[in-house]
C-alpha cells in the first residue's frame, strides 16, 4: 500500500515533462495498493502478539522482495522494460540501492519513471538505515551488535518504540542531507529534475543517474564535488551525523572506523591520482577529482561514473576491481563488508603477532577503546567467509552462463556489494542487458543477500531457523 | 655444508650422461661447503644454550633464504641460467616447492642440474614436514597448535629430543613414499632418470618436471593415474600415513581434513568432468582423467599439467583460479591456505547461523570431535586475512610492474600457494621469464612467506619479536 502510495509521487513530474507515462504510474500504484490492502484485511493478527526475532527476519527478507516486485510495474505497464526479468533487476537494483541497470538509453525513457527510478533507491536508503541501526543490532547479525551501544535513544524498552525513535531521528538526517545536496547542485547549475534525482540517488549510495553518462555528463567541477562530499556523507555512519549536529565531536574523533574510512579514501585517491598523472597525463586538478570521485563512489558503493576508469593507467582495472569489495562504514546506506569488519579483522589480525610472542597474554582488540568480545570477531569472520563463498560460487554460476573470466567476477563482486557497474563487459560504461535471464535472478539474488547482511536471507535457509 | 653434500649428489647423473655440468656442480658444492664450515667455525655458541622460540623463527626463514641462495650457484656457474634473479627465482622455487620455473625449455639443460632442481624441491619437501608437524606447533603458528596432540612421538620432552624423533619416523614414510613412486614409474615404462626426477617432485608437491610438457609428455593413463595417487598422497597429513601404517584405520576415519580433502577433490573433478564432456567432449576416461589430475594437481599445490587446462570449458579458467587458494592438507608437502584452515573457518561461519538463533548457548567448533578453542578459530582468522591482503597488495606490485589483470593475480595466487603454473601469461604452457626481475624478487618473497605459513616470517617485521 505504501509502495503503491510513493508510485503515485512520480505523477506531478509525469505530468509537468507530458512524458506520456502517467497511465502506466497510475496503474501500478492501483494494483500495489489494492493488493496490499487486500492482504492487510486478510492477515490480521488476532492476538496482537509482540514480533519475536523470526518473525524480524522473513518481514525484511519478504519486505525487500515483495516491494522489488511491485516496483517494477511501472517499467513493465509502460513498455519501457518489457521483459519481465529486466524489470524485476532494475527494480531490486534499486530498492538495494545498488545501482546496476540494463538500460542502454536511460534519457529516453519518461520522466516519471527516470524519478520513480531513483526513488526506488531513495526509498532502499531509507530501508537500509533502520535496518543497520535498529532492527540488525537487535537480531544480532553480522557483528552490528558493536553499534547496540552507540546508536542515540532509548536502549532498553521495547523493540517496536526503540525502532520507531531511531527511525525518525536518523531518516531527519537523511532528508535533511538529501535536501542539502540538491540545493547546492541547483545552485551548480544542474537542472531541478536532474537535481532531484541526483539527490535521491546519492544518500541511498544507489548511483542511479538520469544521464547516460552518469554525474561524467556534469563536466563542472563544483557539481562534481557536491556529489563527492555528499557520497562520502551517505557513506558515513549516520549516527556520527547524528552526534555531529548535536556538537559532540569527541565522538567522532575517536570513531575508529570514521577515521579509517577518511584516511583510507584520501590515501587510495592519492595513490591512484599520483599513477594517473603519470600515465594519462591530465592536469593536476581533474586528475585528483577523477579518482577521487571514483574511489569515493565505489568505497560507499554508490557507483555513479565521471569517466571510463578501465582505461586509465594500465592496472587501474585491478584496483578499482578491489575497491568493489571494501564498502562504506556500517550504518551508512552503503553496502558491501564494511570497513568496520575489516577493521575488526584487520586489528585482530596484526595482534596475533603479538601474541605469537606471549602466547599466555590475553590481547584483545579494541574498537573505539573498547575490547572487543572474540564471540563479535568469530561473528564478522563468518561474514567474510560467507560473503567470498558467495562470490566464488557466483563467479562460478555467472561464467557458466556464458560470462567472461573478468565479466563474471566483476558483475558478482559489484551485485553483492550493492556498487553497480563493475569490469569487464558490466563496467563502468557498459551495463547488464546482454547478462542472460537466469543470471539476472542471480545477481539480484546476490543484491538482495548483500543488502541484508547475508545472514537475514540465509538464516531463513538454515534447519535451526525452521525447528520448533 | 650439508647443501653442499646434497649438490654433489648430482655428480654421477653428470657424469654418466657426460652432460658438461661437473664443474658447475664441484665448483658450487665447494663454495657452498666451504662458507658453511667458516661460519660453523666462527660461531660456537659458547654456553651450550637451548634454543627458544624467537631463534626458532630466524633459523626458519634465514635457513630457506640461505639454501636458495647457495642451491641456486650451479645454475649460474654452468650457464644455464646466467640472471641471477633468474636462478634465484628458479632455486626458491624449488626449495620452497613451487615449481614455478624461468625456463621456457627444461629439456636443453644438463641432466645433473635437472637432477639438482628436482632434489631442491625433495629436500624442501623434507623441511617442511618436520617445520608443519614438529616446529610450527610448537611457535603456534596458524593453528597448528590444533595438530600437537596429533603427532606421533614423545611430547612433554624437550624440543630437540621431539624434533629429532618426528622427523625420523616422517622422513621414513617420505623417503618410502618416494622409493615406491619411482618404482611404480619404472614398471609404467618410464626412464630411470625421468621417474626419479617426477619421485622426488611428486612427493614434495613440488612440480619440476624434467620435460616441456610435464607429465602432459606420458600419455600412458598408468603413469598419469600413478601420478594422480601420489600426488593425493604428498597432500595429505603425514601422521594419517603414520597412523595408516601402524593400522590404525579409525584414526583416518575420523579425521575430518582427511575426509573433506577426499570429497572435495572428488566432487570437484566429477564437476569439471561433466563440463569437459559437455564443451571439449573427449572420451569419458580421458576426461575425467585429465580433470582429476589437474584438480589433485593444484589442491596439492603440485603443479604438474597434462595439458592447457585454460582452453579447457570456457570457464575452466575461473575455477582452475580458485582452486590456487585451496592448497592441501596440514601435515603434508603441501602449501597453501590449507583444508584444515578453510574446514575450521567454514565451519565457524555456519555455526554463526546457529548460534544467530540460540544467542546465549555456547556452540563450539568442533574438529575431530573434539571443540577447538576460539583463540585458535581467530588465529585461523587472521592468518586467512592477512593471506588475502598479501594476494591483493601482490597483485598491485605485479600489475605496477607491467603485468596484466589476469597475470599479475595468478602468478601471485600462484606463488603464495607453492603451485607453480598460474593462470594468463604465466599459465600451464607458460613459464615466469618474462616477468621483469624486480618482480621475480617478489615472486620469491610470496614464495617463502607462503612456505613458511606467513606468521614464521612476518613476527620477524613485527616491533613486538624486538623487544625485550
Amino acid at each position: 500500500m505504501i509502495i503503491g502510495g510513493f508510485i503515485l509521487t512520480a505523477l506531478p513530474f509525469s505530468l509537468y515533462f507530458d512524458s506520456g507515462d502517467h497511465f502506466a504510474i497510475i496503474l501500478s500504484a492501483i494494483c500495489s495498493s489494492l493488493t496490499g490492502l487486500i492482504a492487510w484485511l486478510f492477515s490480521k493478527n488476532p492476538k496482537n502478539k509482540e514480533l519475536g526475532k523470526r518473525e524480524g527476519y522473513v518481514i525484511v527478507t519478504a519486505g525487500w522482495i515483495i516491494i522489488s516486485l511491485f516496483g517494477s510495474l511501472p517499467f513493465v505497464f509502460q513498455g519501457a522494460i518489457p521483459n519481465y526479468s529486466s524489470a524485476f533487476f532494475e527494480t531490486i537494483s534499486g530498492f538495494t540501492t545498488t545501482g546496476a541497470t540494463i538500460l542502454a538509453d536511460i534519457e529516453i525513457l519518461p520522466q516519471g519513471l527516470i524519478y520513480w527510478r531513483s526513488l526506488t533507491q531513495w526509498l532502499g536508503g531509507m530501508g537500509i538505515i533502520v535496518l543497520s541501526l535498529a532492527i540488525l543490532p537487535i537480531l544480532g547479525i553480522g557483528g552490528m551488535q558493536l553499534f547496540i551501544a552507540e546508536v542515540p535513544g532509548p536502549t532498553k524498552d521495547k523493540i517496536h518504540p526503540r525502532i520507531r525513535e531511531t527511525a525518525k531521528r536518523l531518516w531527519g538526517i537523511y532528508v535533511l542531507l538529501t535536501g542539502l545536496e540538491i540545493i547546492l547542485l541547483l545552485i551548480g547549475g544542474m537542472g531541478f529534475f536532474d537535481a532531484v534525482n541526483h539527490g535521491l540517488t546519492t544518500l541511498a549510495t544507489g548511483g542511479f543517474s538520469p544521464k547516460n553518462q552518469s554525474v561524467g555528463f556534469y563536466t563542472s567541477p563544483f557539481i562534481q564535488y557536491v556529489i563527492i562530499v555528499f557520497m562520502f556523507l551517505a557513506g558515513t555512519n549516520f549516527t556520527v551525523h547524528y552526534y555531529a549536529l548535536h556538537g559532540n565531536l569527541s565522538f567522532i574523533k575517536n570513531n575508529d572506523e570514521f577515521r579509517f574510512y577518511l584516511f583510507f579514501i584520501i590515501g587510495c585517491a592519492i595513490f591512484i591520482t599520483l599513477l594517473h598523472l603519470k600515465h594519462v597525463n591530465f592536469d593536476y586538478e581533474e586528475s585528483f577529482r577523477q579518482s577521487l570521485f571514483h574511489v569515493v563512489s565505489l568505497v560507499t558503493t554508490t557507483g555513479y561514473v565521471v569517466s571510463d576508469y578501465e582505461n586509465w593507467a594500465p592496472f587501474s582495472r585491478i584496483i578499482f576491481f578491489f575497491l568493489l569489495f571494501v564498502g562504506g562504514c556500517a550504518g551508512s546506506t552503503g553496502g558491501g563488508v564494511k570497513i568496520i569488519r575489516y577493521l575488526l579483522l584487520f586489528k585482530n589480525s596484526f595482534l596475533e603477532l603479538k601474541r605469537l610472542m606471549h602466547p599466555n597474554a590475553v590481547i584483545p582488540v579494541r574498537i573505539n577503546q573498547k575490547a572487543v568480545k572474540p564471540s563479535i570477531i568469530l561473528n564478522v569472520q563468518a561474514f567474510f567467509i560467507i560473503y567470498m563463498l558467495i562470490f566464488i560460487f557466483g563467479s562460478f554460476i555467472m561464467s557458466m552462463l556464458g560470462l567472461d573470466f573478468i565479466t563474471a567476477m566483476g558483475a558478482v563482486a559489484t551485485c553483492l556489494a550493492n556498487v553497480g557497474p563493475g569490469i569487464g563487459a558490466v563496467g563502468p560504461v557498459a551495463n547488464f542487458a546482454h547478462v542472460p535471464d537466469l543470471g539476472k535472478w542471480f545477481l539480484s539474488a546476490f543484491m538482495l543477500l548483500g543488502r541484508l547482511e547475508l545472514f537475514t536471507v540465509l538464516i531463513l535457509f538454515s534447519a535451526s531457523f525452521w525447528k520448533k
